[in-house]
């Protein structure tokens, strides 16, 4: 009912604000006899984590998980696992310059409206600190989708116009050896470079992420509402500052007329169904048929920025919102982990779903 | 967690195929005491039938709903709304011949994976009849956001290439004055002279709608998971044929720095929280922020074609599948009531829970 | 959220009010691939039905359950089963005396002062006709049970004062030959000769019915809040007139010493271990431990009386509720199939989650 | 799915192992607004403690909880409330004597054959060391109540053969007086006498507690499933050691006439509609009808004895459990505490969903 749980078959509740004492989540049904340790987990906080680059924000931030319950002997016993990252940067430093103002497109307005209260020290809950817990529970997810052969990645596929071309060769094997964490290396040099120059501006600049899943057994997703499709959508608009969501074809498939959309079934050497062309993106009606599922996010230009500039308090009056601070002038490198963790939530949840499917 | 449940406050259960007795709905979670009349809900349903137009297809079905519970004096009462849509046209007609046969970029393929059974007539549960019952459910939920004082239309803002340009007029009023339901009457004409082209051709086109929700009140919307916007992506990603979601700048919006990107707050001459700019699309951190909610939903052009296509059938064997019968060109003129309905069942579900968020 | 769900994995929603068109249920989960015809429903709701024997009410109806979705060629399919019940029963009757008197210990004080307003024919939601889209479902569950070999029987095992004694034999095979429904038949006679003598009187009289499930699997029943035990107990509670729910030693445990109550374990001669004594009542950490589960549910007296009462209507006058028309005497023999079908979905419900254990 | 989420609106979800980090609880849905300070959990949590008395266990654990998130300068956000208890006596102690023994009427053998893997040490996850969370989230619950004027308490109202009798005076200021928590002082000293008695003979004892809540609002519950009676059942059966819950007339209501049992409405002096007997128990269809809210839940005799005990190990051989550690002889002072928060939390949630009723 209030928004911090997220999936049915594998659950996650995530509690925390960005100065409070901690952050963390509960994972209600992950199996049992599951391998687990929390270095298992820390590999992707600290693909999330600030500082590790040149072009994001250079706070320092340990980000160090801990697993308070859940595992027992290195394996998940089927009891909720807890995580847990402590806020270790979270000062008694004076916010109560920013207490009544409201920054441009960030969610002081709407919060303090909602509730009438809201805890400002860098954004509280809204603040995308939030999305470590995501990351730490996508890590445990991603054990369910590699146990079931699924191969998941995402990556940079556009900032602002550089973006990957479709003749752009895609080599994943790169991703995590260049800052903006791209697929291509020539794009990445592109990207890299557009976003120091953004960086030198005092602005911010936002771009896409693409993600893919191979070998995916058929028939994960539920017709008719939990589709798929459907639940990805959800778990990708429920991400700090993304826009828009599409699968396979996506916008652009509006253009195409059904003769050239369709996706052809024809049979493989090795006797499997597959379609020659995959424009439905791996999943037919809300339900995967083994062919690599595609999908793309949008992110807008993170709202923070190092200008000055105009706005409201909570009494309507006029106030300037100065920049200052270490912020990201582009939030996509950080988001890959980020996309990555929701994708393998709502896959986990699928794969543990489809158990019920046949009597 | 078999998918056919959607929403949490104001919930719906749908049922039925194709070709079985009926399908229907159940809304668990609508307030007692609201006007309702099966007349209230008829309206919608018109819209969406088919044969209300010749871009459409023709075939012909009453879909005359029946409200079987939850009703008394023209009032609701607070306990679970049945409604029921009997399938007239459900004829013992012989499918045998496409029983084994997998329809491209179809689900039959998926399903039967699935569950190692399905229901073939006319696309079983999987076809886009389904989405008659959500129509219905919707119609209910216009009554909650009516209350509220929210206005909601969509309507139709591109086929193929054919599509609104920032600089064209719109007009809500003409929406149902034109057969494709778009609010320009000159892009009207042009969308309907290209659906005439390509139904010449046996094939089909996509598109995309466009709905807005005006006069919202602020502090709709839930954090984290469960962002008006993660809501509605589900909603929308849950209709048969869509492929994309973008709210406000969406896509776009990845192009722009962050300084034109935000919206900068200001009070207007009535006292009233404004932005000036909407790239947000009137939702931030989640939550409704009083500006206009907008959003724009990719979908794909129709599978059913009147051309003969090559696949597979279940043993994997090479068949023709060949086009006849009557089906929509384009799906987009009668996907407009579906996208309404979806949103307004979202914000239903949204503004009863927003009474919870306050002790 | 409105209460008319039940169910997590095996989910049933139900609607419908005692004099309007119909009363139903959908069942979102059933799995695909079990046989299933409307007959195997029937049996059950012929079981519930009035007028089955002397000593219940003699109204007719037929209760005819039909299947509108879900069952293809006598399997179910995996999509949404809906069942649907007409009410023949609900007359043209002139309701308008007992619109606004509040019957003693019934819901139309509670129906009223909720919602504001109350479908008052017949008792409207709060009628015990409700059950029988319960019963409807359960039969549908207890095709999973039977799957799993589990067998599942209740039957009275107290009418007021006459109760079944620990020393008294029972026979599961002479339950449906008795019209109370009791596996003693000497008891059963001394029961329906209470009845007999209650109903003379224009009284009522309440009960116990007692409900075994063999052969039940190691397992079944999830830690901490969804155990076995808690979910049966909330089953039981939501039938109408049911004041009480005990597990294994029950109330009278509670006079015994756990040197007495403890359940030792033991191999027997096949190697299964066992337990010598089942005061836990085949449920150990709210999961089952493959001995029988057993319970014990009470049921109040029927609050409708062959007599008259005071009472006030909804302006608070005293005002005098007469007795007529045609009501049980003793609601027990009727609430076994409902017992069995509350105790199926949740067995059901928890053999479909055990799947999900393990990686 | 997996059980450790409890409520609707009002949801928490708990995490943690007897011997592990700590155990903890996270509230989704606790308005915005009201007070709250860790001492204000506090104060149940030490109710709960052991070794708070000479007739409970002499361990000792600190049990101090920490407000981890969702609270700013003392009230609550609307965010998510983490709680935690951190598990000081959490020792490196040998637990590798029981690793593989079944203790008899524990939930070792149960999990072992669910899961796979059982964190053993101290029972783990199915240690009542799980109900501090519960004792902490109702706290919070209780906030709720207050706040719409609904007193509640529990006691004790039977140990064994000793119980309280209809003659018996209450008095609720004395049950934090007395080390048994009954409201009958005499009652209490045979009580005690009778726990010191069988903790001699290193043997357990079972009871039953008495929960009352006055000054409820009418209108609290939903049908059909959702009933008050119903959540309160499943949470009370949901707590360790409980066997058995009845409301109102209960089990003994069994035995009497509709005509005695009906409670009759009438018109108060102040106006308000009340009835002269509460056989009913305050709910009436599942909903509040303002009369006091009474339950029995019944608890088993402990099933740790300070006495040896025959029982088989994990591969069916023949063992010895040993009494030895420091156990409570009688759950019943500690679940005081827990039955309380188990009904606040049901009754913080359905207060929440009343919310809901009317358009």
């Amino acid at each position: 009912m209030a928004g911090n749980i997220f999936g049915t078959a594998f659950r996650i509740t995530t509690y925390g604000e960005s100065h409070g004492h901690s952050i963390g989540v509960i994972i209600d049904g992950c199996p049992a006899g599951l391998n687990l340790s929390s270095a298992d987990i820390q590999v992707d906080l600290d693909r999330r984590r600030p500082g590790q680059s040149a072009i994001v924000t250079q706070r320092k931030e340990g980000d160090k998980v801990q697993i308070l319950s859940g595992v027992f002997e290195g394996k998940t016993t089927g009891t909720p696992i807890a995580l847990q990252i402590l806020n270790t940067n979270a000062k008694s430093k004076d916010y109560s310059h920013i207490k009544d103002k409201y920054r441009p497109s960030h969610a002081d307005y709407t919060y303090d409206q909602k509730y009438g209260i809201r805890d400002y020290r860098g954004g509280g809950r809204s603040s995308a600190r939030e999305t470590a817990a995501r990351v730490a529970a996508g890590a445990i997810a991603k054990k369910i989708l590699e146990k079931e052969g699924i191969v998941l990645y995402a990556h940079v596929s556009a900032v602002g116009a550089v973006k990957l071309l479709k003749s752009d060769a895609k080599d994943r094997s790169i991703v995590e050896l260049n800052e903006i964490r791209c697929a291509n290396a020539a794009r990445a040099e592109e990207m890299i470079a557009l976003i120091r120059e953004i960086r030198k501006q005092g602005d911010t600049i936002g771009g896409t992420i693409e993600c893919v899943l191979e070998q995916v057994p058929v028939g994960l997703g539920q017709p008719v509402f939990d589709r798929l499709e459907a639940d990805l959508a959800k778990a990708m608009l429920s991400i700090n500052a993304c826009k828009g969501f599409e699968l396979g074809s996506g916008f652009e498939g509006t253009l195409m007329r059904g003769s050239a959309h369709n996706d052809a079934f024809y049979k493989d050497a090795s006797g499997q169904i597959q379609t020659d062309t995959n424009y439905s993106g791996g999943i037919q009606g809300g339900i995967s048929n083994g062919m690599p599922v595609e999908f793309r996010v949008a992110f807008k230009p993170v709202a923070t920025l190092m200008q000055d500039q105009q706005s409201v308090d909570s009494k309507g009056g006029q106030v300037t919102v100065t920049g200052k601070g270490r912020h990201d002038p582009c939030v996509l490198p950080r988001a890959v982990p980020i996309v990555e963790a929701m994708a393998a939530c709502v896959f986990a949840d699928h794969i543990l779903r489809s158990r019920l499917d046949r009597a």
